[in-house]
């Protein structure tokens, strides 16, 4: 069986290219609200597993024993766009614990932000480890490492107690045991394979974390808290995550790579996770922003309508719709055929 | 139906990502030699349209009344890196038949050679249309509307002359008779749909030419010799059409967006055509590579396997392969798989 399509790109008078994926929306008991296609297959969460990863960095107090600020946080949970804002407070955090970027096991990458990257290249400059997305993800670690009298070399090894505190979190807020399969993540730490509907319920346990314990659930609202207060310093400038965030505050939207999209909204008490079949991640933006329409979590506005139905202009920018000749391209979310293959428990 | 998965994409332990897709290999009479998938949807070729779109140039006596050497029709028929050896080629063209950058009705992109487009911000250049991937095949338009007397400007609407000789010669070499649904393609041009039988079947055409009339065999003919002498300024440094056309001499590769690719084998008088559902050329490159080693197109040395089963690095560029802790990261053709969906007549 293959999963439903739930995205279709348009070019013409036909669909050109579809989508495949699946979702699921779960409450924090693990009851699933809202489900289509093999939502039991494990898949490795990549960056949506970030809110998680910067649990223990707060629940052992090591947030509070470094002075972690709520923006600090949010970089720890984010995936950056290396732009001035994300940098120059990672670097900062990094020397308040006595780090640096050479500790970073993270490669350089280019800034996902083109205009930090074109100014760079004019100005001769060239990307650093703190230009890695998850470089405020590396440094969460880092401070873990630090007030656990841990070395910090080696933070991303998968033996490493700083890992070892991220596989245990995960499992008991998805409600899993047993040893989860992992992959090493682009940015060299571990990442644990697990199923749309066990990761959506460890979402829904920040939505509505009242079964945590005392500790966990502190920490789980703070997550929250800083995410939402600072969608910027969470993606960037233009970035589906931020706008997502700030067209709808309190709701926390967060990318991963290959397609993966986790939502936690507070208002519902709900988590929700999407993986798309082929990685893409036109599809899960604009999957994600459907889901979160149907589930009246965003106001179908035109601003949330526009990310549910991306243009696709022409090199010369020609607007979309039904213009001359029959030109109509677009990426339209087919969250609604989706829900055709949905179901409420 | 869905169509079988071709391409995965591993990480760890799991296969992260799949990718769905059809492909047709006919020969000039349409008969298909192996085929997967739904041969029979219509689909955009896109640039893989190119040594098509070429043919009135050669046809109409345009190129000979205008000198047009092998290098512009290698450049033609291109998806170009906007490298120094592109834009100065197809500018030195425009000029000979009174025509400039102006008169491209294509808009400007970043040039696809990195290196070129880091050069330019570091010298402060901006892109021109020049740039654009598609700026040889306006150049040849433009070339052919001069021939017939047409306007210039307007080249690239669906009435002009040179669209009308494009969807005529198209359906010829596919052996179609009516209307094509068409879209307008991301440099403004139309594009006619097709199935992949159609469009293996016109390929086929250039690879075994005999059932062309005298001035189409010769337009052909010099369509596969100026693209499999300059494969360089088909694509570009370090681009996967070159790279397979420089592997396999002789051998015609060229991509097309949302996922296609197309083949032009006259060793074996074939031509092959492949789609991959969600438009993904990561996908599309592992599959023509695995494609042509199956049909004993490429030998499967080990610089095509390395384009069918290519590296997903981490941000630190950990190499592929059985490394420490079960890191596998790898995108891997699953040509063998899609074989077994295939027949042969």
């Amino acid at each position: 069986m293959s999963n439903p399509i739930v995205v279709e790109v348009t070019r013409g008078q036909l669909v050109e290219s579809v989508h495949r994926g699946a979702f699921a929306v779960a409450d924090a008991n693990g009851v699933l609200r809202m489900q289509a296609g093999d939502v039991e297959r494990p898949v490795y969460p990549r960056s949506s597993l970030k809110p998680v990863q910067a649990i223990p960095l707060i629940e052992t107090g090591a947030a509070e024993a470094f002075g972690v600020s709520d923006e600090e946080i949010a970089l720890a949970c984010a995936s950056h766009s290396g732009e001035p804002m994300h940098t120059t407070r990672v670097a900062a955090w990094q020397e308040r614990i006595g780090c640096s970027v050479t500790d970073l096991a993270c490669g350089a990458h280019r800034p996902v932000h083109e205009k930090t990257a074109t100014e760079m290249i004019a100005r001769g400059d060239r990307w650093t480890p703190l230009h890695n997305n998850c470089s405020g993800k590396h440094t969460g670690f880092m401070t873990l490492a630090r007030h656990l009298g841990a070395p910090v070399r080696g933070y991303e090894e998968i033996e490493h107690p700083a890992q070892l505190m991220v596989e245990k979190t995960l499992k008991e807020m998805a409600a899993l045991t047993g040893d989860l399969p992992y992959g090493v993540d682009g940015c060299t730490v571990p990442n644990f394979a697990l199923s749309l509907t066990a990761l959506a319920r460890a979402m829904a346990q920040f939505a509505d974390p009242r079964g945590l314990t005392p500790a966990r659930r502190e920490a789980a609202q703070r997550v929250v808290r800083a995410m939402t207060a600072h969608p910027e310093l969470v993606a960037g400038t233009g970035r589906v995550c931020t706008n997502l965030m700030r067209q709808s505050p309190g709701l926390v939207a967060k990318t991963g790579a290959e397609g993966v999209y986790i939502a936690i909204i507070p208002s519902l008490g709900l988590g929700a996770a999407l993986k798309i079949d082929d990685g893409a991640s036109r599809a899960s933006e604009t999957l994600i922003t459907g889901l979160l329409i149907a589930l009246g979590a965003l106001s179908d506005d035109g601003a949330a309508a526009a990310l549910a139905r991306a243009p696709v202009p022409n090199t010369r920018g020609v607007p979309v719709g039904d213009a001359a000749r029959g030109l109509r391209c677009g990426v339209s979310s087919a969250w609604a055929r989706a829900g055709r293959n949905s179901r409420r428990p």
